[in-house]
């Protein structure tokens, strides 16, 4: 990895604009002897791949599959591995909760207790209703905790996301959460010095959840874990020089943008309107992230069918987003999810970068084994973005 | 390298079972245009590699010529630069001795010392059956140092081993060998101030055997060279939860698989009797590590024909090691040996990986210069234990 502080040096800002197109998940494995991007007519991509140089992005390292947190971080071009961001922040992020450097954010359950003794860690999965009723009520009766801010956001049944807001807060925390029925509650520990004072809030906070939950029947106690704070990150504009733009329909990649300092557009809920807003707003950006989901979900669904006809779908948009005329292109995946798996993979995932300055290769196909063959050979993802502030021309020489 | 501490955290059981096959030395140049790869008659390795993902390992670094230790360490996924096995700890694996944590190692010959000067470094190249006899006297007379145990082992002509078992031992020690004939023998001194009682230990070893020797006429006193600990390594089983198993026919390599936590099986003397023994007893374990010796032996000797029908006669055996039905099957080399050369060498080494979730690639002969273009591209010895890992789905996702 090239280092932070000296990328920061060479970056400047220029008029020239960089688009980075994550089609979520597109790598695949053969099934019948062809992977998804090989049995999918995509005649916008492959002219694509023909115009750019091509290759094999690693998102992680070979043989390490990425979570979807990891697999931005790396195409950002910050190290996946240094920066980590826990359980609780890509929950919230997740369902749409913005995360600043002063937030301590947790994942929950609403539980049952019985006699001083967890006994359905899960509340007997309560509707989603009910869990709004209960959120409303807790948010009502507790809103700080010793000067800490408290909110609680409602998820899917029985779980939440709660975010505390103060100075100082740290995520060195041990779940408070006995993790198997048939055990007292587990008060949150520090797992270091400097997080007793934050273990001291959670556990304050739930005591008083506690008492406010008193007359429930079911969700009478409260689980949490994952407790995290948002990574300490460079922005992409002090990185870079970048004003960024995120274009995304799901909160969670929204939210990954936001993370390292990329405004974050609402795109309402399909591809067209996504596309419908990039052309109209992308004007004002110097960077933008153009984010598709439909690769990913239906690898995850096994449905090797329907990511064919995702990629396609995808295929048909492209020209619309490159009629944009950005300087730098670069269209590739966060990771690979092959529809045999029904699963994220470690598979390194197909790669091409359209531009002015840039020697083109023999691909003539966007593909995992065509792009095998381009002339950016394996590349680690986190060298992408060094390579298309290159193509921008917006970096300078290192030394002289 | 991928940090250890998180492939233990990734790493997990599960009932998978991989096979890596090392046939050392095994990559070459061309003599006449071919190398020995490419001169063999391997239908076997072909089918394989037809079936497989190839590519060429990079054992240490481009342009390193990896020693065995070095050369194994990388291929079972731990840094070789970051891990030394000092001499004396390869010199006790190559004759057979398993080395545990508290154990300190040494190169030692015997020698002529005449008035107080070391007349002959090699005791006149002593025959090994004199070294026996002399090994025999010494370990009857001299079998502790202050609460440290003495272990001594016969090597070949005038070379053998001490083992120096106690707690709190260190190698870092100068030889005790003066390097060069006529002069005074060296102390052992201590490199750094935690060696001390170690270099005390070793110095008051070689007093008591200039005692133990004094009537003898041409072996009257010895040397000491390579001091060396073995490394302290997390084992297989701790960082991929592997139960392993390794089967060699030479000492050396039975020791470095024991060296990381394998169990280490009697193989016989023969390729033949390897393969019985294997097709035995593969099946207790979920990582076996396979070592075939003579192409590296006939590389050695410069034998170009001979180094070919090594590679043929493990063609042979090849369909009898594949059909025990490893989930995951991976064959490469430690490093290469080139006839031409008669050496180790730096250069890459041909790499082919089977597995049912991996994609593959065009290659059709297990060769130097057709692993070349294989999907796996370049690869680190080092990153290729994860990708095996991760075809055996034995590795979580990284991150959410």
């Amino acid at each position: 990895m090239f280092p932070e502080n000296v990328m920061m040096q060479l970056s400047e800002k220029t008029p020239s604009r960089i688009c980075l197109v994550v089609m979520d998940g597109v790598g695949g494995i053969p099934v019948n002897g062809k992977t998804e991007l090989e049995a999918a007519k995509t005649p916008n991509l492959d002219k694509f791949a023909e115009e750019s140089i091509c290759g094999r992005s690693v998102p992680i390292a070979l043989g390490i599959t990425p979570g979807s947190g990891p697999g931005h971080l790396g195409l950002f071009g910050y190290n996946p591995i240094t920066y980590d961001i826990g359980r609780g922040v890509l929950e919230a992020l997740g369902i749409g909760v913005k995360l600043g450097e002063f937030d301590l954010a947790s994942r929950a359950n609403f539980a049952t207790m019985k006699d001083g003794i967890i006994v359905d860690r899960r509340a007997g999965r309560i509707p989603t209703e009910e869990n709004r009723r209960l959120v409303a009520k807790l948010s009502e009766a507790i809103k700080e905790i010793d000067d800490v801010k408290v909110k609680i956001y409602s998820g899917k049944e029985h779980r939440f996301v709660v975010i505390f807001t103060g100075e100082n807060l740290s995520d060195g925390l041990e779940d408070a959460d006995p993790q198997k029925e048939g055990l007292p509650p587990q008060p949150c520990a520090a797992a270091k010095q400097s997080s007793s004072r934050s273990a001291r809030i959670v556990n304050a906070f739930i005591e008083k959840v506690n008492g406010v939950l008193s007359d429930e029947s079911r969700a009478n106690t409260i689980l949490m874990r994952g407790f995290a704070c948002p990574p300490d990150i460079p922005k992409m504009n002090q990185l870079y020089k970048l004003t960024c733009g995120a274009f995304a329909v799901y909160p969670m990649y929204k939210g990954l943008a936001s993370l390292v300092g990329m405004e974050t557009i609402d795109c309402g809920q399909t591809l067209e309107s996504e596309v419908e807003t990039f052309s109209k707003k992308q004007e004002k950006y110097d960077f933008v992230f153009f984010h598709y989901k439909n690769t990913d979900s239906r690898g995850e669904d096994r449905d090797y069918d329907g990511k064919v006809k995702a990629i396609e779908d995808f295929d048909r948009v492209l020209p619309e987003i490159l009629k944009a005329n950005f300087d730098v292109v670069c269209i590739t995946g966060d990771h690979s999810t092959p529809a045999k798996m029904g699963s994220h993979s470690w598979h390194p995932v197909p790669v091409a970068i359209k531009a002015k300055f840039e020697i083109t290769d023999e691909v003539k196909r966007f593909t995992e084994r065509d792009c095998d063959k381009g002339g950016l050979g394996r590349v680690w993802a986190t060298d992408l973005m060094p390579i298309l502030m290159a193509n921008a021309k917006k970096l300078k020489k290192f030394g002289a």
